[in-house]
């Protein structure tokens, strides 16, 4: 099961709407075939072990990370594959919360006479795939939001120098990051101020995660490195309510897919955007700030994980913070989080949180 | 040695300002006696080390982290003791660069017929007594700067609330460093705003560090905690130039140490502020902030270690800063420190940084 894990996370980023899963089939001690879905989310996992196996499937035990699929959606259930191949034992790490799913996959293997097994290692796969049952129980991606700051929490000097910060170490890791989430997400302050590309980069990937902008007026350049990526690379941006065309219509002929979102206040809604992209089939979103967007999602309560990269730096107080304003009252009021890990990432200090 | 090392580290804090020695007597593959020194600085780990032993000490090797003094300062030099004791060989770990030492107790013993050997791991040694040497060299203690903050580098809510940001893990790390330290020093901000003891708590300690308050005025209450604990716990006020004596006059009856430091613009002087310190015999300072200290000592380039707790938690922009305004022209005026250690310290993330 934890190679199926391990196999099943090589789909993340790229499976999206579906679930990234590993499957592998064991006979007789060897392995007989290995899976994951793959990039658009077909096939799934054990269409490709079962293939990979052929007749060898007959009599194995299948090591699946989810339940195996019980409806016709695009592709046939992977159940009835299962049966079909007449595998003898299925073992499954986690039950699919998906209403097509929920336990019709098990039956349906039951009922063929397979024998079958879950809940090994279910707390690697939920967490693997926490962002797919999030969107299926509350619409929304799950969110990671990196800060990648001095010693004092500064991510550029006052004038916005950034570059860099942290050192090259870190920024591959990032680089990693963006490649297992479906889409990277940076405010409209960051994009006007960096231009940035938000590709991954060095990672020999050939499909990129789609890139969001939140940006209430969309006031953004219409020229440089990110207006220039469109056609290539997708962009969705997430606007406030009722923009004129003449400000939407540039956008779209260029390529971009724009989501209107509702304001909270004089800002763009961080709840509507994460709806809006879970509409979009998003179940992973890796946000790379600024500290407004930052700070948005913190007090909204939708940051899931937190990554820091701390450089040994310091650029004193009036440096650009990492999180915006976000008007405690009290340190009661703050959000928390629980350490996961930390270590050292070249010159300096990765540190990953969870929601506490 | 690494037991003598051990050892020496006991009298961190304690032994100021004379170097916190450790010393090891092995004969025939038996320890025979153990010292360190003792508080106030005498007696000299060798001393201790040979009472310890006895007539065992005769052909014994000695084990010493710092080359052992050949002067008569308050006690007779311990390279003649060693020598009385007919010890064989005397393994040293650094060479002392205290002029009346710097090579003459080797030659003195050396004279004696005693086999020395030095170098033995000198790097740890060196690290150890740096804050010996430094004062040595520089007229300066060693400073350690910590900051205890949340993820996006704040000490304190807007309103100033700021226990507690960290956990009782790190806090009793903070005690720790506390007690191996001369001093613990803290900006007049910090002391009007916690009013701050500013002694080692929870640790069996019966010597408390000196405390050190940086106010260019003197403009700190004359009341509550830190005033009442005068008597019992030394501290020492560096304060800016030509203060009338109606201010000073007070805290000199209560029993603080007034010492008249230099102006850099409209702030005390941190050099001054150091080199006065020296002076007093203080080899290693523990500061503890405010943001306008930090700030102050690092852009004086007088940070040798930085020690960083960072929580869980975000407190947004608003929230007071670790280390106040720099005013750094480019990135690349930014100081920057090395990591050395990073590791978790109950909820908490611990990283120390030396400087680059």
């Amino acid at each position: 099961m934890a190679l199926a894990l391990s196999l099943g996370r090589r789909g993340m980023g790229n499976a999206w709407p579906n679930p990234a899963v590993g499957c592998v089939l064991v006979r007789g001690g060897n392995i007989v075939g290995r899976g994951w879905t793959q990039p658009g989310g077909r096939p799934h996992a054990e269409v490709v072990a079962l293939a990979q196996a052929g007749d060898a499937a007959a009599g194995a035990t299948a090591y699946v990370t989810l339940e195996p699929c019980a409806h016709f959606g695009k592709t046939p259930p992977c159940a009835d594959a299962l049966i079909k191949a007449r595998v003898a034992r299925v073992v499954i790490a986690t039950t699919d919360t998906d209403p097509r799913v929920a336990g019709q996959g098990i039956a349906r293997l039951r009922a063929a006479g397979i024998e079958v097994q879950t809940g090994l290692m279910e707390a690697e796969a939920l967490a693997d795939l926490s962002g797919f049952f999030m969107r299926l129980a509350d619409g929304r991606p799950r969110v990671t939001l990196k800060l990648a700051s001095s010693f004092d929490g500064r991510i550029a000097t006052a004038s916005g120098e950034s570059k860099w910060i942290t050192g090259p170490a870190a920024r591959h890791h990032v680089h990693g990051l963006r490649m297992r989430n479906d889409a990277v997400m940076v405010g409209g302050g960051t994009a006007r101020a960096d231009d940035p590309l938000l590709t991954v980069r060095d990672m020999g990937v050939s499909r990129q995660p789609t890139r969001v902008i939140v940006s209430r007026k969309l006031d953004l350049p219409r020229a440089g490195r990110l207006w220039d990526s469109i056609p290539e690379v997708p962009l969705i941006l997430c606007h406030g309510p009722n923009l004129p065309e003449d400000v939407t219509a540039p956008w779209l002929t260029q390529g971009a897919t724009l989501i209107e979102c509702a304001l909270d206040g004089r800002q763009v809604d961080v709840r509507s955007v994460l709806q809006g992209l879970g509409a979009a089939g998003l179940t992973r979103v890796f946000c790379e700030g600024g500290g407004n967007l930052a700070a948005s999602l913190l007090l909204s309560d939708v940051v899931d994980e937190l990554v820091g990269y701390t450089a040994g730096m310091a650029l004193g107080a009036e440096g650009q913070p990492a999180i915006g304003a976000m008007g405690l009252g009290a340190l009661a009021e703050a959000p928390r989080f629980r350490l996961v890990e930390t270590r050292a990432i070249g010159p300096d200090v990765l540190h990953r949180w969870l929601r506490a």
